[in-house]
């Protein structure tokens, strides 16, 4: 291996290592502003968005480049290829806290219906499941990837139960029901965040293994 | 290009082309089953689902086999990533049909909240969507893909439509509020459905331009 082209794996790395930071970053202030109630967080998560999003393209047009000229080994391609799957979800968890950030621009103008506590919950399990997959990413961490995928149902548990507390509150005010409606999709991105970290920790298996684990 | 390497070219599109058609019966079965309250369809489109499973990790295993063995050209290349890319969609497609037969249970098992219209129109876009997006595919056809992203916003404006109307009953009767989330969520998945649809419209752009279209 050329010392450019093992440069140019490093640098892959490095990209979806930045990417993966602000989507994490951009989950956490996303709550945080809803949470706290801090209008002046949301414009900075979508300030981020334009990052990742950049950062999107930027990592598919390299990752294909390297594919195109370098004609990596079997290694090396399930690297570039976990690469590029990665940057999908991570893409879509930007999206998914972008979702959030508009949720909390309707639900900040109005008063709470209940003080937040299995949503920052949620938040926190999906963003130490996004924090420990892209570590198993580096690490090529097999064991860590397996584990990560565990805790998914812990936030399936905690979505079902903010949708059954929330009902309640509907049906005891309808006052309530737009802002509560308006948390329940709030939980529901925060699941989709945590599958997206899911996926991500599938990729590592596969690039690690060479082993599909999806289906199963 | 041998014989055989164009015979695993025309194999793989094959492959995105039959995933496509299942992701699309799935989207169309379950939409029916929960208009025509024809609950018999919906064990159809969870046994649809084991195949689409299948074909996502088969289409994968093929096409990385290909890009490591045969060190296909850019455009071939691109050809191949825009499968594994689409190839994605078409299995989240398949995620949402199941998600939209999870609500259907629920909703059949219980009086309707309103004649359904919006829904069934929402899907139909969809479904075009995907289609158009399938054919774009296969042809190469750039213009095509372009018109049928702009389809995007009429679903966007249907899911607000829907979201605002089941409102208006959630609040004038609280006895609705259950089944009311449940179709909200619904057209939640079909929307999330036509977003699939449009990405696979981006990934046939950057098949053909080399172009990367997405986040303009």
């Amino acid at each position: 291996m050329t010392k450019r082209y093992s440069k140019e794996l490093t640098n892959l790395k490095e990209m979806v290592l930045r990417m993966g930071g602000l989507a994490e970053t951009m989950t956490h202030r996303a709550v945080q502003a809803l949470v706290d109630r801090k209008r002046e967080i949301l414009a900075e998560v979508v300030e981020m968005e334009q990052q990742v999003d950049r950062l999107h393209i930027d990592i598919d047009e390299i990752a294909l480049g390297m594919i195109a000229l370098r004609q990596p080994t079997a290694t090396d391609l399930r690297f570039i290829t976990a690469a590029m799957k990665i940057n999908t979800d991570l893409e879509r968890i930007g999206d998914q806290a972008i979702n959030i950030v508009e949720k909390a621009e309707e639900l900040l103008a109005v008063p709470m219906v209940k003080p937040l506590i299995d949503i920052p919950r949620m938040a926190g399990i999906a963003e130490e499941m996004l924090k420990a997959a892209l570590d198993a990413f580096v690490q090529g961490d097999v064991e860590s990837a397996y584990r990560t995928i565990e805790k998914d149902d812990a936030v399936d548990q905690l979505k079902d139960q903010v949708f059954r507390e929330l009902l309640t509150f509907m049906m005891a005010d309808a006052s309530t029901i737009a802002r509560s409606m308006d948390l329940i999709l709030v939980s529901r991105h925060l699941e989709r965040i945590a599958d997206h970290a899911t996926n991500i920790c599938e990729d590592v298996i596969f690039m690690v293994k060479g082993k599909d684990v999806r289906h199963q």
